[in-house]
């Protein structure tokens, strides 16, 4: 789509962004695995510094990371993990941003955004700097439509609504739990894919929001994603990935199908499309190819057990349904590799370590 | 979203687009059901004319249809589908733009692109024309995804692939059968909603095709509708409306629900979003009320039952399918009202006739 060729330069003005009015100021937490200085901020100060921020220090504690002024934030290295979680920090991986799902579990707040520290500010056709958080939570307060697809894409929108045919009994909608965002610029790819098309750029800035039905499996790129952590935070669990695990670049897709089949389960919705964000630069396809390679064969088994994946009735919360879910994962995937009974005691720990340090929400 | 106002009007200069190499010129035939002269042909032509068209005349037989100069078509009035049909011809409504079916049975192509007559050329963003048909054929002839979503939606269109942990084994994708195209300014809403909203206009362009995953119904609308007749031709029965019917505006529901029943459970593919054509002039709502009352309620019913039709393994053709599925309707909706006895049993002689037909690729 040449005819947004604009699009594809990430917003230099956002300083210059009409005032923002921040949403859920006091409800939401943003989440930043990080390993070096978060000059990204600087971009999003607009729109974040209302915010408060959890920065998940990864790899060499003794490193210093540096956060630009005026923002609020709380930052964990690894010490800080392993001293607040004890032997529970088994779960939390350890050179790899799957180490943000820490900062899910200490939040105190109802609403998770999550980004990465290589993503700038995108800007939408007209030229104007898009505030991804805004977006996201427009996306989470308004319902999401799983049992039956609205050809207008998603009906709660102005302008927009459902079409003839959709039965009324399901205009109301259910919670949404997940809004995932997109990515404009380098587009999220596998290793194989970005070694064949090395140059390939995402410039189709598509405006849709949109339910993912019940009983489809997506994957959940990390990278731009906002959830309702009293919803379904329990099943945000990044696995475990990096440092002493035979994969790497799967801790986000391992949480997305967790997270689709709880909220099938517990009817609850999930969101992609908008907010795009601009996705600075390409990781090194080599480098993931060597992390891929091993769940880009096992995925062949793992999403057919998520296809058909089902939970007792009894499973009545978030917690109930990941317990079931590791012991199904124990059951069914360590055929495949010994990795999988290690990460389904993991989806056992991660679920005490939550609930010890979220009582109130306590499965028990 | 105020930076697409300009796409709210119709095209005006579409004989100056750019020369058209027309696709699949010998093998896609366009269906168009009317009660009036053809003027809107002449903002379609540089699209439209090196295709094959098929015009169902409805209501009066008596009144003569004008069609542009230099279109190559062939018409049937109701006359026609009497004498072609004989007592097969109650299957095809009457006084219902539902009869465009016949026009489906007595094609000999491959393709079918159906269009209504208040649609009109919409453009782009960009103020390009937009050549609806080459959409269309573009869908058809590339992949669905229906296990799986792909979250930058069609993976087989330029400037997309399939992102990060979409299964390797899945990217062939299946054959697509229907492809559903989307409506700039008046959308096609129920006529509960157009009372409530009369002014709302579809201004959004969504850059997007999708495929509709496996599972998930959808409202198949019959405005701007494509298909591979070879693959599912016998399902786009358009049902029972119209004069003598207790329901009308509900034939493309039908159609939908069935066909996507049986492109499930044979493996097909269906794609929504892309092309937009520009929706003239809104109907009126208070008829539109009188015709679809009934089914407002009735799909409450009906769309639970589509949602858990299952179909023998031994279903192995189209037709097959959808004389089973009549059976299901006749065990199942007669309850409803009788009226679904009756469309059970037109569900029948539609295969009949379109067997008798297209004796080529009957069922027996």
């Amino acid at each position: 789509m040449l005819c947004f060729s604009k699009m594809v330069e990430p917003a230099t003005d956002t300083h210059a962004a009409t005032k923002v009015v921040p949403l859920l100021k006091d409800e939401l937490d943003i989440v930043i695995p990080t390993i070096r200085n978060l000059d990204f901020l600087e971009m999003w100060r607009p729109f974040f510094q209302p915010y408060h921020l959890i920065i998940v220090q990864d790899g060499d504690p003794s490193k210093t990371i540096t956060v630009p002024d005026g923002f609020d934030y709380e930052l964990y290295n690894r010490n800080d993990i392993n001293r607040i979680l004890g032997p529970k920090a088994s779960c939390i991986s350890f050179k790899d941003s799957a180490c943000r799902c820490f900062g899910y579990m200490v939040s105190k707040k109802k609403y998770i955004f999550t980004i990465d520290d290589d993503c700038f500010v995108a800007k939408d056709p007209s030229g104007k700097p898009i505030n991804a958080l805004e977006q996201h939570i427009k996306n989470l307060l308004s319902p999401s439509t799983p049992f039956f697809f609205n050809t207008l894409y998603d009906p709660y929108r102005e302008g927009a609504d459902f079409v003839r045919g959709y039965p009324f009994s399901l205009r109301e909608g259910v919670h949404t739990a997940v809004s995932h965002g997109l990515w404009l610029n380098i587009p999220d790819y596998d290793a194989p894919t970005q070694l064949v098309k090395p140059l390939e750029r995402n410039t189709r800035y598509v405006d849709a929001v949109l339910t993912i039905p019940k009983g489809t499996l997506f994957p959940m790129c990390g990278m731009n994603l906002a959830f309702d952590r009293e919803l379904i935070g329990p099943a945000m669990y990044f696995g475990l990935m990096g440092d002493g695990q035979p994969i790497g670049r799967y801790d986000d897709m391992w949480a997305g199908w967790c997270t689709k089949v709880i909220c099938d389960h517990l009817g609850l919705g999930i969101k992609t499309g908008l907010p795009y964000i601009y996705h600075s630069k390409a990781s090194n396809p080599f480098v993931n190819l060597r992390k891929e390679y091993k769940g880009i064969f096992w995925q062949e088994e793992i999403i057919p057990f998520f296809q058909a994946a089902t939970l007792p009735k009894d499973c009545t919360t978030v917690q109930k349904c990941y317990i079931e879910l590791s012991k199904q994962v124990k059951e069914k995937l360590s055929k495949v590799d010994p990795y999988f009974d290690k990460l389904a005691d993991a989806m056992v720990t991660w679920i005490e370590a939550w609930d010890e340090l979220n009582p109130s929400g306590a499965s028990a």
